[in-house]
């Protein structure tokens, strides 16, 4: 029997009610961790497994990168209704010249990958990608659609933040939000602590889960093939990407954050709440313009129903039960990560293994509806 | 057993029919009404209860809201592609000065309802109400999504209809489309009709039901309780709102009309046909458009496909059998109202006991089909 | 039982087990064709009943339609920007003045058919329905949503190309595209072929499938029936409507085309690939832009998801196994037809019978998807 660990604050018994009655119908060898800040103080911090682990969060990774953006544009350097080639020139090739910043870190340019297979190492450079995309059509008509781009939306923003800035978005983020607070959450996981990771897990589908996943199997040019970069020997699975350690040592921006829940949670905590006397980084207004709706409907690329916000995902929209203008950042292994602004509310989440069927772990829905229950009657 | 009274036309036996065999499986206590109108003439006037009862219809008003708007673009009062600033400076606020009055009717402004919470007092006032909204920021991106904004359109509707003509929406309804027909469907009920009103009853979902209604329950701060205004104490259910002489006396422009069926389907049939040697209220240009499809796709706040025309809702999508171009409005407690103007018919449905789940009732579908057939075969 | 015939090249004798399996599971007269070609060069070509049949393939025709456009615009003659009413200035009627080429070519234009019932003559002929046309408000919003234009699309574009030309679309197509390569595929079937056409059988639906076509079934008026002009007693069914010498005459088109599979597969290689020696006739750059998606989302007339390109539908979208920028179309009767640009890949089929439900037969996902396969595989 997996063993819980961590504390909850008074009134948050729930929480670690409904996380041991989940983890209790795990496999013996789950490793996961919750966590949850609310006005700032951390008021719940349980895991199974070890403190101190880190592991991968795919593309949470996405939220440490667009809460740079956030800061860049609240500060006036970036400016959302420009066009990207006013940052970067080359960027307007191939019909591209009108897409605003707003339009591309909502998942509407349509460079959802590039147009021939790339390497692993390809896919743990952001500026190599970012050169490569620059030059492409977009796949759908830029205002007609929107698509997930799931592993070079970082590219794509960062260089914006190089362009503008002169420093890349991991060193931007490490400067202003990781470091100052002291956050388990990494874009470049430093060497000294790569102690700390758990590898990656794969997932450990049903027969019938891996008949599904087989059906959904698609060919190496297709649309999800490309955003998602299955198309090749190379990097291989999604799993094998986070466990080389040049993925982790770069902090790629679409996928390579390493984190703990604690990390997670953290860092949605400094950015809407005060804490530890610190102002919270984002000011009313900037919290409202990136947690609000700007793509919604079918999801070109997951084919399903989907909404963004400016780079976050509208979490609002996916629980219902949260507040109006919630966002955050799910991850393939199954992590989620978001921030409730009107409940003061945020959260974090990891896991070890893989879960089926890939993005946001199903164990959040439920996690995250006693977490906000709890949080409203305290 | 439930009696069913009134008369139908010659070809529309199988009206009756259907009224009766769907009355035969409600409650002993079912009270509702029917009524159609054919090319201006009384087709259908079927009830159970009182012959001259009046029901709350909740969302039914906006049909009369924006019949209101309609007249005055035909009269070049309003202009729809100008922007609601234009009429209302204060709208400018928070990034909508761009919004138009197009936009805004067809549920794409984003302002769904007040960002934090308001007493029954306010829900009932127009005037209060929009003056909280014209300073709110978009709960999404204008332009990229619409949503039901369901307590407050007629309240942004409105407020453009005061600035453009001194009088207030129910003002103008009152003197240009009530009380020249002596419609029996009231923005604003008189004191002297109070004992012609039947206070409305709550739904009586089944176990199963009540799971399900209870599953859909959000959080006080999600966009379906901003919407819908399910935040707090007050104004406590829908049901108890229409039972507050306060909001009947007011005729909140979302919510607060009393009609019979025989006034809802009688203010189309004015609206679209020649009645007593009356012009139609709508010329055919002006009923075109506000018949055209605006907004189509996943409603954000329904999470659901929804379709509006200018106002009204695109009935032609959500009863496929209907022409294109129909359009009307339904209501909470489950009525429907609509007009099918290339079959010159109209409809008008009440009933007292909400319908399980919510919104137009889900008996509207085949009335509204043996209607429809009954009146092309005549 | 039914029998096959043809050849398959070195690698795809799966798909002639594939189409053998599934005929297997047809009627005793099931009539039908498959035909790859990759690269340029024909790698299978199957058929159950005579070698050289043709068959109407109703809405496939608006590939040879839209392969046109995509010459001229290729050509500089079409400008994808330009306002309809640019080529055509009786089109800028009833507010549809801003409505480009683009945007009419996408289902975008709301012109879905006439505003009243139209005989079977007048659905033949293109030039009198672009007329009537002309002069009529759009359904929808233009830009709002986008629908199926069934049986006027052709119509509409073609009206363009006539008056960019002065020849009509068929003309252009027979000189440029069908003539050179011999392709069995014809706007207007000449007299002296009429031997080889095989006419159009009904569909043999189960007495379940019949219920849901006949719950399907819309009245005359709705945006369903206008659109495919199921109106009234002409020209009856679409059956009929192939079956008419006329119709093959003219070719009209948006579904009046008649083809052999290895006309549909043959025209997409002369589109994309080099063929005995000829240069492609698409550019690298046009193929991009036709296949890009335009609109996607809920088809307000199909009403379910759609996705298409510049005239022809988004392949890709349909089959997600097949390689991004896929473009083609289907027909009534089961016809599909489609060019993978980045396999190199075309394909064709036809069927005598109509297929249930109707649209691009059930089949063709299955067979679609062994020919993926075995050309990724050769």
């Amino acid at each position: 029997m997996v063993e819980i660990n961590g504390t909850v604050a008074d009134g948050f018994e729930t929480v670690r009610e409904e996380f041991a009655a989940f983890v209790g119908g795990e496999q013996a060898d789950y490793e996961g961790q919750l966590c949850v800040f609310q006005d700032g103080r951390r008021v719940v911090d349980l895991w199974a497994g070890d403190r101190d682990a880190l592991y991968a969060v795919y593309s949470s990774t996405k939220g440490a990168a667009h809460l740079v953006v956030a800061l860049l544009v609240q500060d006036g350097i970036l400016e959302l209704d420009r066009e990207v080639a006013y940052y970067w020139p080359e960027f307007a090739a191939a019909g591209k010249s009108a897409v605003t910043l707003r339009e591309l870190i909502s998942h509407r340019a349509g460079l959802i990958g590039p147009d021939s297979a790339y390497t692993g190492a390809e896919l743990s450079d952001d500026r190599a990608l970012a050169e490569r995309l620059a030059a492409q059509r977009p796949f759908w008509r830029p205002g007609t659609a929107f698509g997930y781009h799931a592993l070079v939306i970082g590219a794509l923003t960062g260089e914006v933040v190089f362009r503008a800035t002169g420093s890349t978005l991991q060193e931007v983020y490490e400067e202003r939000v990781r470091a100052p607070y002291g956050l388990d959450f990494f874009l470049g996981l430093p060497e000294e602590l790569e102690g700390r990771f758990r590898s990656v897990q794969p997932m450990l589908p049903t027969p019938v889960q891996q008949a599904e996943l087989d059906a959904a199997l698609t060919g190496p040019d297709s649309l999800g093939s490309i955003s998602f970069n299955q198309r090749g020997p190379e990097p291989g699975s999604l799993e094998e990407f986070a466990n080389l350690r040049a993925v982790r040592a770069a902090g790629q921006a679409s996928a390579g954050g390493i984190a703990s829940a604690r990390g997670l949670a953290g860092m949605y905590a400094a950015a809407i709440s005060e804490v530890d006397g610190r102002a919270p980084l984002l000011k009313p207004d900037t919290i409202a313009e990136v947690g609000q709706i700007h793509s919604v409907g079918r999801d070109l690329i997951i084919r399903d129903h989907g909404a963004f916000g400016l780079g976050f995902q509208a979490t609002a929209d996916k629980y219902p039960f949260l507040g109006a203008g919630s966002f955050g950042h799910s991850g393939a292994a199954g992590s989620q990560a978001f921030a409730d602004p009107r409940a003061g509310l945020t959260y974090g989440y990891t896991r070890r293994r893989f879960a089926y069927p890939g993005g946001a772990a199903p164990e959040n829905e439920r996690l995250a509806y006693v977490v906000h229950r709890a949080a409203r009657a305290v």
